[in-house]
């Protein structure tokens, strides 16, 4: 019974969720529950899923803790136990809390995690503050932690804020052309998505005090992990099933978002990425404008396009974490998570 | 020519923005122009009065540097240079004007020293990332500050940021009452106000490893000059002339925020804090409307008990000052600084 089931990558019964709502969890809803005034307390309870709209109890909403999963993951792997990362994974997913507050405002996305976004339900100005409060709070517990290695984790933890605000806003400056949008949107993708993962999975290897080599394979499979769960989000929003993102179908199409496969289908050279490119100027938003949208990216390649430079950055995760040379249990394990992170088969 | 006139506080003359704008600006300009995408550099630099809406570049909108100032003042009072604390002072001028730039978004304030608000130009989406970029430069500037000190320097800018967004967060709250709207107004203030102005004059005496009882009384100073300049503030709001302050008169009444003047007002048990009450209930924001409220206040008692204790304040702010022991010189700019500061004598 109590025989640990060695099963291929993506079916492996994984161990960091556990570890990480034992450890971080209670430290985050610690910490969240003491802001003070009690209304922000309130916001970030709610979008984190700890409460519901009138306060009551809830797990619904209560997000994967990814982050912080990677980062007791990789502790594992370099002799660390999951105390010893506990304020940095807690930082990281406050950090990338506060980012999904201010981005649904930024993209008045009225949907997260399938419940009202924070700002739906206590306005756009709580909702600012209750962003800033919840990366605030992550600032203090990096900073504020004195374990080894802090200087540095502070630091690279300072660096991932900054990226991760600049990619939120080069995403609104992608636009359409030869080359031109595809370079914006790889270094907006590794900016916004990339930066958290890198500090996920770089922290414990700093922490260890493991050497260069280590850290620059680490960063390497963040920033091709961060590419293949970015282009993945782009096909969930137009083919996904809303019961599993959380979120309306099509929203990016709705708003005109130049994400991964519609960029591709727009330099596609054939008579369906040329109607796509005149349909997409246009204003239509309804159920079948998107519908025909969704089906003139996909066959102008853009959906089997997106789903290869998908898994292909995700073969190079997985390459580029093999090269950190952590214990082969927490490399199972951690390719068990990318795997997951990426196609969402938890 | 090149003697000092001594002169009471208020007229003397002031070394610390020739200070700032040698030492201090120059890197916030650097900085802030390095961002990237160009988009962030360029509304940063608007906020910042470094360009107009065109690009152009401008210097009407540039900010005091109140902050910057004071921290190089408090420097020079400890035996630093300028330099010494170059980084904490780009810092805290950095998160100061973040915090600006989503209060008016928070607030709806269209106006921002004389000229259109970063969000009514360039959006909201891209404002909030605005902000936080500027948020995150500041963070990045303290935390990868290597002087002496400069944990515990990083740690007191990140407890002030927090206070910085309970505070902001708390100001929506203020619900008038017996009592009860007052203590969370100064609960209010000293989070919003004081905190930043705390960081600005204890960086330097942390920095110089002065001991407990100098930075004591410094935060004591900042506490009072917080509130003092606060106070002030919600008068200028209600009596200001709009060409000193920048921005439209009474929107505070207009928002039907619970200022200080109107707290005191609504507390008074007379006729005019009676009849203040039931207009103070009505929408009315015309600007006749809005000169009976503020006639009223004024009637009620408001704006002398808000002249009163700013005054007292700033004597507190004074009298703190002058035992934390620092050298006369920046003693007395110091005691000049917060004059200006809270009376707009400059």
């Amino acid at each position: 019974m109590s025989t640990r089931v060695t099963s291929p990558a993506g079916s492996q019964a994984l161990l960091s969720p556990n570890v990480v709502r034992s450890t971080v969890l209670p430290v985050i809803q610690q910490k969240v529950s003491l802001l003070d005034p009690p209304t922000l307390a309130r916001i970030c309870r709610y979008h984190l899923g700890f409460i519901d709209e009138h306060g009551d109890p809830s797990t619904e909403g209560v997000g994967k803790l990814t982050r912080a999963g990677l980062m007791t993951a990789v502790a594992d792997g370099v002799g660390l136990l999951p105390e010893d990362v506990r304020s940095p994974a807690a930082a990281v997913e406050l950090l990338h809390n506060a980012t999904l507050v201010h981005d649904d405002i930024a993209d008045t996305d009225e949907l997260r995690r399938g419940r009202p976004a924070a700002w739906k339900v206590f306005g756009v100005s709580l909702a600012i503050h209750a962003g800033n409060a919840l990366q605030a709070l992550g600032l203090r517990i990096v900073v504020d932690d004195s374990g080894p290695g802090h200087n540095e984790i502070a630091s690279s933890f300072a660096k991932a804020v900054a990226l991760v605000h600049a990619g939120q806003a080069r995403e609104l400056t992608i636009r359409p052309g030869p080359g031109a949008g595809m370079a914006t949107y790889e270094q907006m993708v590794t900016e916004k998505a990339s930066a958290l993962l890198e500090f996920s999975l770089g922290a414990p290897a700093i922490r260890a005090g493991k050497p260069e080599n280590v850290l620059a394979a680490l960063r390497d499979a963040a920033r091709h992990l961060g590419i293949a769960l970015q282009i993945s989000n782009d096909v969930e929003d137009i083919w996904g099933d809303p019961a599993v993102t959380g979120k309306p179908i099509r929203g990016d199409i709705k708003r005109r978002n130049l994400t991964f496969p519609v960029l591709a289908a727009l330099s596609a050279d054939s008579p369906a990425g040329d109607r796509l490119s005149r349909l997409w100027q246009a204003d239509g938003t309804t159920p079948a404008h998107l519908q025909a949208l969704a089906d003139l990216i996909d066959e102008a390649g853009g959906r089997h396009a997106a789903e290869r430079l998908s898994g292909r950055h995700l073969d190079s995760a997985v390459q580029a974490l093999g090269r950190a040379g952590l214990t082969p249990t927490a490399t199972a394990e951690l390719t068990t998570l990318f795997d997951r992170i990426v196609n969402r088969a938890a």
